[in-house]
């Protein structure tokens, strides 16, 4: 089986579709199902995907991620692992998504965070409008439509109320300018500076306008492998995602590990 | 000035709504300015302020809490602030909640965990609406009308979706059974084995049907008297209330502290 791969890009993307007989946009639900199989759900057992487009044509998968023995708050949504593997690819806008069931109100809201959100397209393609579909001798996938973000929160609350408009939101540029003011770092581990200085690239892209406390984490695998993870506020300030989550979710687009 | 109260009994709601000419559901979009000056948001300075009916008639106040110097994921919104003020109070049903700007997804999806929820009546009282009432010409609260939670989370993810459908809900009746196995506890405190006992009482309230995990927290003042906080968990999990946030709003709203 190859490698599970979280980024397609846009020459493979379009010749999947025309493979398939479908547009690219079409592609988007169909992969739904093998993205929901690399989910990592041990608590819930609930597997999340999410497929998007970016306005690069590249195609993104995101997966959710449970992690026994924390706390439940801890955990990483499909939505948020789609909109980290974005970022971690400098994909400047997301312009199509595909998920598995409807985002949770927590997914809507981080999903506020990029510019134009409202005009985000959406298409659920979960199992139980299949089902309708089928009553509704409507089974083909081409006919499923996207609906606009700002149907699935409408009056929302976001950047806009707190932030000056010109503010960079979520996946445009940061440059928080943060340095080492001294030696913090535990040097005793191999490839310690390096990983020293991959948490502060993470930390200096890091969008955190409401609390203006940026953090970067930086993991290192078995392999020898380098994993950036920056942490992402939101405007509702709950559904941030800190940057260990980030680091992890980095890691496992990346398959890290190396299958250990 | 009186001590603020963040719950009004059903007896003093209508004669207040008597008092002012108007409807006890007109009264709550009323009370919202004042819950907003009761909101301590030290980051955002946004003070959020949420006025909820109970099926008993009672009136509950919610406001937004920030602490500083830890992660924002550990904000306590206005209108969970709310739930947990019911919660401690034993009021089974939401049935009215105005709240002073558009509710963040994370409370939206909060909110599901109610028994009916998509049939909880909402409204937003922003300055913002009260402008445009201007505007209008109908600068009148009387006219303001409520709206369906379901409104304003279409496609909803929710309990429904995870659990049985007679399992208990949020504000319903939990016994989860817990009981002290060895002495876990430091006694060296003052009312400690007190102390001890309402962590136990939270827990045995708390709602965690996902994790299986209940857990509740006391704390006491410096006038010797407890607040309980009883963990909640959200069917989308990350919009969780940990049981120490929850304490902390039994103590905000018990004008806990003596002042101090
Ligand atoms: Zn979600
Ligand atoms: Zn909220």
């Amino acid at each position: 089986m190859d490698r599970p791969r979280f980024v397609i890009d846009s020459a493979e993307a379009e010749q999947m579709a025309k493979q398939s007989g479908q547009t690219v946009l079409q592609l988007l639900p169909s992969l739904v199902k093998s993205a929901q199989i690399l989910a990592r759900p041990p608590i819930s057992k609930y597997h999340v995907g999410a497929v998007g487009m970016g306005s690069s044509g590249r195609i993104f998968l995101g997966v959710n991620l449970e992690f026994p023995g924390l706390p439940l708050n801890q955990t990483v949504h499909a939505e948020q692992f789609l909109i980290t593997n974005l970022s971690l690819n400098a994909e400047p806008r997301l312009q199509y998504l595909a998920v598995s069931a409807a985002p949770c109100g927590h997914c809507r809201q981080f999903l506020q965070e990029l510019r134009g959100a409202p005009d985000v397209k959406l298409l659920i393609s979960s199992s139980e409008d299949e089902k309708e579909n089928e009553i509704n001798n409507c089974c083909n996938d081409k006919d499923q439509e996207f609906t606009p973000l700002s149907h699935f929160l409408s009056h929302r609350f976001g950047p806009d109320d707190l932030l000056e408009k010109d503010a960079p939101l979520l996946l445009e540029s940061h440059r928080n300018g943060l340095s080492f003011r001294s030696n913090l770092c535990n040097d005793k581990i191999d490839g310690g500076d390096d990983l020293k200085h991959a948490a502060l690239e993470a930390a200096n892209m890091s969008h955190a306008p409401y609390s203006g406390c940026p953090s970067g984490v930086a993991l290192l695998d078995v392999e020898g492998k380098i994993y950036k993870g920056s942490y992402m506020e939101s405007a509702a300030y709950n559904p941030s995602l800190p940057p260990a989550q980030a680091a992890v979710v980095a890691y496992v687009a990346s398959c890290g590990g190396g299958g250990l």
